[in-house]
């Protein structure tokens, strides 16, 4: 079976001042605690686990209208974006552990440097698509798809610390999964490009295993390619990862949230994996925190093959008396 | 888009004489606080609140067998007959907060007054189809489509009270969705009568997909024709709505109770909405009582163009640099 | 309507030596006080409740190799397995109320001597098809499978108590419904030997609809046959039915699970149900032991006939003013 010998490279992006809750800096560390890594290894995947990447903020990060800190979060993202092109040059499918939803374009613009060929699937509460202009808070976490989109690329302003990205992705290049908390311009954008978005009404309407054949269809119909899985966990119910700072009633279920992964994982394609938006900060409880941080890490684990329906190596032997 | 300028006409009706639960009358006052109105104006509608009925006991309002005060219930529901067919002369979509569901049989009947060609979408736990004389409990709030009924017009007993009322409506002109909790006489009626009802068997056996687009399908296949939608809340499962008289679980997910408005608004046909047996008195706790709220709330937003995919003004302008 | 008159047996199997947690014992005597007899009997069955099985250790009973307490189940099973028998003979649906899901030996061994053409549906988070040779925990209750199939019978050691069964069941008898937690060889097993499996991924993919509708297909595609309903408690999601040994996130939801039952019941096959698994000593609190005790009755009912959208008589009158 091809989930062995999977070489994964995991990347701690411990960063949150792409939105204004603290704590979200602190998802990796809890991530890694409910032992991901050893749980990838115990699913016979060879798990380099890169580390904490070391982010700080720029001086002098002022803001520009309502977009705050853009410097630092340009910086950050830089990084990040170095980062996941050494792992994928390594020949690893790289896992990205956030941190804010800001950190996808650094995630993905890495990504896209060793890969120019990726799609995206980007499953979130949000749509994440404002540009700098269109957002009503000026939180980056808001905006990271609104900076890799080559039909935006004439509607986005200069930013300082944004001079080294250059768009990499068409609109036909990603699907939405879970959406049903947009802005105008968002939903403007989104229709106006015709991006397919699979919204919390959808999913309703076809059910999560429709919905998962339609996007993989749409991506993947002219050809095999690599896949970038963005999963913000606030696509999740609050009933089931509730530690996270934009909580939107009516999410996936945890089934759904996991049914997602495995249909990623069956299509053999995955190439890099965001999981961010884990809060530990955010939950009431520890028991609210703890129920976030598994989902997050049983979306990880399905990502990489574990099935529900069990599984057993290719040289089982079924013991005789 | 056609969202904008829906003239939307709201009539408090806090009755609780059709069941035995105190609290049910204070159902319109916790949804206006819930701040409704200005959220529906927020959506681009021209609302008028009509304010509260005042609903006054009927003296010497003898029961009649099990049924229980049937001047006082007849003549609320004339009331609310009256206050419905002004609202639509008005050319508006009514939307009447209950008060418990016996406030149907006057709400649908004003409504048939000024648009006789409606269909009937009813979604509830029960089948509210009880006869005066097959009624288990003698409460009105499960009973008021047998008044409306022409099928059942000479199964219906003479009531004081009641005289204004002529049925409006054929067994084709109804569709049932969230059925769970049915007396025998109302099993015996629905299939003697060939009405079309979806149980949470069909919801589960369909999707809810497949089931309101057969639901819509039935009523509207001879052609467009204003919809009356009858919404009790413990339709939705009790883990959402449990603050109401009568729970039985099961339910409706918050999603799929989303859904089904949002597939009514679809249509452009909704042309008068009760949204009944709140009681703010069943809710054990706070967040009992305002998560029930909330769904009513979110049913009626929905009824009214709230979509989860977004929206945006179709004059909207996506801002340069 | 065939629901009348429908002799049922009940067994009690107050049975814990499959597993090691204490409680399970407690089983028949929870769900007997939730009323069950009486609810059947109100449903229009003629109920006999044979009362409990008295289950004794068997003395010097030595480990074999992981192999727990090997005489005392395979006496225990042996019991039962008479008691079943006894109760198709006499012309019954076998209702088998556990106890721990060991017990499924006897219950389809016993069934099966009286009904040769058997079919099996088995819902449950886990596959229980362990032979005592692959089985991780030598657990007794996660291997009933593996002694009843034909096709496994050369991988079954001599174990001391079994010699008195043979396998009675062949891979293409038996369906899966809601698997989420197997062992590597269970896996190995399922895939060999082509057995139907529906894991919560293929719930989630198709649907409950489309889950039943297969799971009856493929069982009954040849022609009409008897239908053992095993049904393990934790099959359902442990927010609706934790007390239970051995729960596990994701499973069927209340209303998948009464679906379950409703279908079976639909095909008028239905000749034997286990319910097992109901461990009141699991449950943290008197709420989660009363869900846990409600869910198994109404599965029960669910399968004799309890139907959502109600019912009535085959002579309902209804009443004329
Ligand atoms: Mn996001
Ligand atoms: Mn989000
Ligand atoms: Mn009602
Ligand atoms: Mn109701
Ligand atoms: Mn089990
Ligand atoms: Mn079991």
């Amino acid at each position: 079976q091809s989930r062995f010998y999977h070489p994964i490279g995991i990347v701690g992006a411990p960063f949150a001042r792409g939105q204004r809750k603290d704590g979200v800096e602190k998802g990796p560390d809890y991530i890694r605690r409910a032992r991901l890594v050893a749980k990838l290894g115990a699913q016979g995947h060879q798990v380099k686990d890169y580390g904490d990447l070391k982010f700080e903020d720029v001086p002098n990060d002022e803001p520009l209208g309502r977009v705050k800190m853009p410097k630092t979060v340009g910086s950050a993202n830089k990084q990040l974006a170095d980062a996941v092109k050494t792992v994928k040059k390594n020949g690893q499918t790289c896992v990205v552990l956030g941190g804010d939803h800001s950190l996808a374009i650094g995630s993905i613009y890495g990504h896209a440097a060793a890969r120019p060929d990726l799609c995206v699937v980007w499953v979130d509460a949000h749509a994440d698509i404002n540009t700098p202009l269109t957002s009503p808070t000026g939180n980056f976490h808001g905006q990271p798809v609104s900076y890799l989109l080559r039909e935006l690329h004439s509607k986005i302003p200069v930013i300082p610390g944004f001079s080294w990205i250059k768009p990499c992705l068409s609109a036909q290049d990603i699907v939405y999964i879970g959406l049903r908390d947009l802005d105008p311009g968002e939903h403007y954008i989104i229709k106006h490009l015709g991006i397919k978005a699979f919204s919390m009404t959808e999913v309703d309407r076809l059910g999560i295993g429709r919905v998962m054949e339609e996007a993989c269809d749409h991506l993947l119909s002219k050809g095999k390619r690599p896949i970038h899985l963005s999963y913000d966990i606030d696509a999740i119910d609050p009933s089931v990862s509730p530690a996270t700072g934009t909580p939107v009633k009516g999410g996936l279920t945890y089934r759904e949230s996991v049914y997602v992964a495995e249909e990623i994982c069956r299509t053999g394609l995955l190439s890099a994996l965001d999981v961010v938006e884990v809060n530990p900060d955010r939950g009431k409880t520890e028991e609210e925190v703890s129920s976030t941080v598994s989902a997050a890490v049983d979306v990880v684990l399905s990502c990489f093959g574990q099935l529900r329906e069990g599984f057993h190596p290719s040289n089982y032997q079924l013991p005789e008396p």
